[in-house]
């Protein structure tokens, strides 16, 4: 079969790679309904983070159960399934306490941006849905194994409830979903920070109540003036750069929340501003897994339409374009069908 | 009056200063019943923080109320009240959200070392008591206004409650009031890590379940253990160094809490460190206020005797000893009669 493959900066490539197997008792293969290209992928795309030896790309995935290893109980061949991008048991310490993104069994997907692929731990990682999906809702459900479990992560890791104020850095596909999460929490005021009017649009759709466009200093004053100099209560990162992480620290009210769910690019933090700025921070790779079964409940009864972040429908084999198009910031997300 | 004045590395003086005046209506002068001297005194006192300027010192505090300014309503002349280090007016948004120590019109207390001083915003700052405290209860009342509220505020912003495994980082009086704040929220086994042996019994005699002596790589690897590999659900950083941070991220486990009350110094968070973490990180400067009534109640009703933690009773004029043995960690913290 054909995969994606990363050789280095700009170069992605669609070609032959090895038919994912059955390797231990717990796997199951799955063929991919659709799959996607995330913002994340732009860090190795774009050179920010070295690629040594080509590799194989796509942590984003939901489809159909081909088969499974002999131990698998939980789901079955002709299943259509969702899962995270982080493989988890389950059923370890980690997991148990919500943490299934820091398994003690952990295992990073890699190879969903193809027809086929492997999934470890098949019986902790997958969700099986009761019936098999529609057409129309196979991106809705697509996002649920990435980028909705990861904005729904930054609004709870930042405590959003009913009437909190929210602010959201960034407005790529995890940060709309961000503001479709906290709308669902019950946030009275989400302030969307973009500048740019396709995702200011979707961001009002899904529940920002305003849209601030100024950055760094300029930005922060305006999230100040837009809460009587109080700052909000929950404020949700959404990029990983150390501009964003210093613009949610600078717009939290003393003991308010910072959550933070792109993986950190040269961000550091200075104690003593962290200290006497009075905020909760918590953030890491969200644990999808702990929220798939409410997600796709919501999708299924089509409360929620997270696939609407992906702007761009192609086939996989134009897997290049989907990279170009969001590295150019041309699309928001990048849909690839098998 | 004679009062503490720091004049540079080592050089603590008790020299003639000016007596407190009431400045503004909303100023209270009281006469102070004990103070003593900080572990926080010790950063500008060891060069470690500069010192420009003949700086006075002081700002833990207990004693009785001399002269109110004139809209002063909630204490009057004769009281005894404990206040915090920071003076805050208790009404303005941050202080209603709890965090008095972020108060709109904050300012620091910084001349405690000394027979009277002067209370800024005194209706929301200092908390009177029902009556006139015994004798013996004076140590413990004056715990309150900074390190057993500080020891109290490193529980709660870690989460601890009923059934926790909490590490305390720290044995200095901060961290073994911290052993005593989990102990009094619940906490099933309390871990203190200490090398000191008198520091180790009053720990044990707080609460503390184990005692780590070990520190860095041996001391993280020895809470691992202690917690089968998964880490501590709640660690409380009561000193503010780069390696007692360390120590406290890596002792935690994924999804755990970690709270920081010292000040800073020369403390750096590396953004993917804390992200792969996955810890809740909250601290900041103790919102002693929001527990002064609380820690007031158990004090008064002997259910705690966070005084316990002074081993050096002196005279006031004699502070320059006070800093010295604290210091040389001669003394866990200095008691100072005016």
């Amino acid at each position: 079969m054909r995969g994606t493959v990363l050789y280095g900066s700009k170069d992605i490539r669609f070609e032959e790679v090895p038919e994912p197997k059955i390797e231990k008792m717990t796997d199951a293969i799955i063929r991919l309904a659709v799959s996607c290209v995330c913002g994340s992928d732009l860090w190795p795309y774009r050179g920010i983070q070295s690629v040594t030896e080509p590799t194989p790309m796509g942590h984003e995935y939901c489809g159909y159960v081909e088969e499974v290893g002999s131990t698998v109980k939980s789901v079955k061949p002709g299943q259509f399934v969702v899962g995270s991008f982080a493989m988890s048991d389950n059923t370890c310490p980690h997991c148990r306490l919500g943490y299934q993104s820091s398994c003690q069994q952990r295992e990073w997907v890699s190879r969903a941006q193809a027809p086929y692929m492997r999934v470890a731990l098949a019986d902790g990682t997958l969700v099986p849905t009761a019936d098999l999906p529609s057409k129309g809702m196979l991106p809705s459900l697509l996002a649920a194994s990435d980028v909705l479990g990861t904005g729904w992560f930054a609004a709870d890791a930042a405590n959003v409830k009913k009437g909190s104020t929210v602010v959201v850095v960034g407005d790529g596909a995890v940060g709309l979903l961000a503001v479709l999460s906290a709308k669902q929490m019950g946030a009275e005021r989400i302030i969307a920070m973009s500048r740019h009017e396709a995702r200011q649009k979707l961001a009002r759709e899904f529940g920002a109540t305003d849209i601030v466009a100024e950055r760094s200093d300029a930005g922060i004053a305006r999230i100040k003036e837009l809460t009587n100099g109080i700052g909000a209560d929950s404020v949700l990162e959404c990029v990983g750069t150390q501009e964003a992480m210093q613009q949610a620290i600078q717009s939290a009210r003393p003991g308010g929340f910072v959550s933070y769910v792109g993986v950190p690019h040269g961000v550091e933090l200075d104690g003593q501003q962290t200290f006497f700025s009075h905020v909760h921070l918590h953030g890491g790779p969200a644990p999808v897994r702990r929220y798939l079964p409410a997600l796709i409940d919501l999708i299924v009864k089509d409360k929620i339409q997270p696939g609407r972040v992906f702007d761009l429908d192609i086939p996989l084999e134009q897997v290049a374009e989907g990279y170009a198009a969001m590295d150019e910031r041309r699309a928001i997300k990048a849909l690839l069908r098998p």
